[in-house]
């Protein structure tokens, strides 16, 4: 290369630009890096090359621009229908695959990377796109170090804590899919928050003020959460899952009166019910993680 | 009246001394104001007579010694259990219900106190124990805004955020609810991260600093879904339902595989699959509110 690594004159490649691809892309341009951008729907380059990107018409010229490919597409399904073709065309070069997909697919991913020479390296973003390109943004990445050490610099303009999560290139996935899950029900909740506060005449804006409080007192909770977790051992001298029973079930009669879904309660509920059915009443919240490691009964 | 409303020598009496209310009558002995306890199972009050409170024999007396009642049980069956009986005794006191339960239960409350004469204000804390007493924990009030306003002060010795939400007694309850709902949604994704991560061998400890960092893009992400639930408008052009509906499609495959529990996934995966299927599919994750404002389909 004729560029060293942390040098903006380093050239990438974007492949993808939905929302998310955009906005890498965006990120790189803006870091002064020739940026070269590809989509299956050609239009959604036009913003990204107004700012400077090239446009490639054909996923093999966008791979031969650079010695650093990205791709970041709705699943691995995607990803592959487009690397696939172009495989010969990546051998010796650095593939970041930032799609979210299973633990199983980036590893067969890594497989078929291997099988063409490719240095790959599987990643996760974990903020949406208006934080991209900031130093607070997290993305994980796991599989190739010698990738990752090389372009640590320059990943690091899509967001500033860039973890690398180890050789094994199912990593990244497993972080992603577990903070996805806390991610899709805590926001499941929040909609819910305001359906219920909305039915008794609570602007969602009057009231968000008091679910950021919530989101205040969340990581000294995990924190001891995870210390049980770990240990196993369940404490309920500050909260029993009675308690929290008993709560669950007043925001579920509450919502179903007032004509709510309450589905995910249910389930939630339903994890506290065989918790105290258990014989763990006493017990905290974090008891549920055993009945969260059994199989769902129906479906 | 002796003492001023901030007075430290204002008598307050704590009924109920599980977790919450001991951490509550802690806090007033903490600040030096005299506390009389009553709970049911006497034992519990052991420690906090130790530091300075004064055990009550009955809630009769508990209640005589005391112009500040403060009740903090189970539900509000327990509390009214407690209650009644000591009914004449509380009028021209003020009563403070920090017992969580429906908005419907804390309106009949009010009912009954104010055929006693008591001045009724209803309440809800919004932080775990050990936040009791800090400047920073949220608790939520309404009713009595005589009542409020008389003990404002008194009863930020429980908590710096004392907010009044109205004179009807309800819109506490409406708010902690609603809050709730949020809080346990999210706190069953959070064990069900801990289960998942820790299935690939990733200790709960170690992956709380990432799920940490999902805490952080919360509130920003909340402000704008607020605006945008208040309009009735769901944009998206940062994130759509499909593309987050195959992201939790992913989270659930991986957790199957694993033999966990994905009840509460599949609930909001149901949620953003009806999003889609009603058309909205390019409509960002706060689009679900319109399938949230049904009633659940099965139970
Ligand atoms: N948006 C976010 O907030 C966010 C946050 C974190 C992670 N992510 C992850 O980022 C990835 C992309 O998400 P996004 O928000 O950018 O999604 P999006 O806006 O829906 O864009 C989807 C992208 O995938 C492409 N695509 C889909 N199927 C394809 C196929 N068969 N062949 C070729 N291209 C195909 C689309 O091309 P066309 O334009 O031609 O349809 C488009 O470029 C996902 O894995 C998502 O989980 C997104
Ligand atoms: N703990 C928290 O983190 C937390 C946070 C926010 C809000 N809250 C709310 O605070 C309230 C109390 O929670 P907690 O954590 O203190 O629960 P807890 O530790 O389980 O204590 C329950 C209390 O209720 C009493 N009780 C139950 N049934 C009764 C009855 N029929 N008659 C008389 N007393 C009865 C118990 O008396 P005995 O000791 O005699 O059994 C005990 O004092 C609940 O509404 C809860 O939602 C708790």
């Amino acid at each position: 290369m004729s560029s060293t690594p942390n040098d903006p004159r380093t050239p990438v490649t974007v492949l993808g630009l939905g929302a998310m691809g955009s906005a890498l892309a965006g990120a790189f341009v803006r870091a002064g890096h020739p940026t070269t951008v590809w989509n299956r729907t050609p239009g959604k380059a036009d913003a990204l090359v107004e700012r400077g990107a090239v446009r490639a018409d054909t996923v093999a010229d966008a791979v031969a621009a650079s010695p650093l490919v990205i791709v970041c597409v709705l699943d691995y399904a995607a990803a592959l229908e487009i690397l696939e073709p172009a495989g010969p065309g990546l051998s010796g070069r650095v593939l970041v695959n930032l799609t979210s997909d299973t633990p199983e697919r980036a590893r067969s991913a890594a497989a078929w990377a291997a099988g063409h020479g490719i240095d790959y390296l599987d990643g996760a973003v974990m903020v949406p796109t208006p934080d991209i390109g900031t130093p607070g943004a997290t993305l994980l990445y796991s599989g190739s170090r010698q990738a990752f050490e090389t372009y640590e610099e320059t990943l690091k303009v899509l967001g500033g804590q860039a973890a690398y999560l180890g050789a094994d290139h199912g990593a990244a996935a497993v972080y992603d899919l577990a903070l996805l899950g806390f991610f899709y029900s805590a926001i499941a909740g929040l909609v819910h928050a305001f359906a219920l506060a909305g039915a008794e005449g609570v602007a969602a804006e009057k009231f968000v003020p008091f679910t950021d409080a919530i989101v205040g007192i969340l990581p000294p909770l995990a924190a001891g959460w995870a210390r049980d977790a770990d240990r196993g051992v369940f404490p309920g001298d500050q909260d029993n899952i009675v308690m929290e029973a008993a709560g669950i079930a007043h925001i579920i009669e509450a919502s179903v009166d007032r004509g709510l879904n309450t589905e995910v309660l249910d389930a939630v509920k339903g994890l506290a019910d065989r918790t105290i059915a258990a014989g763990h009443g006493k017990a905290g919240f974090i008891s549920v993680i055993e009945e969260m490691r059994k199989p769902s009964a129906k479906g």
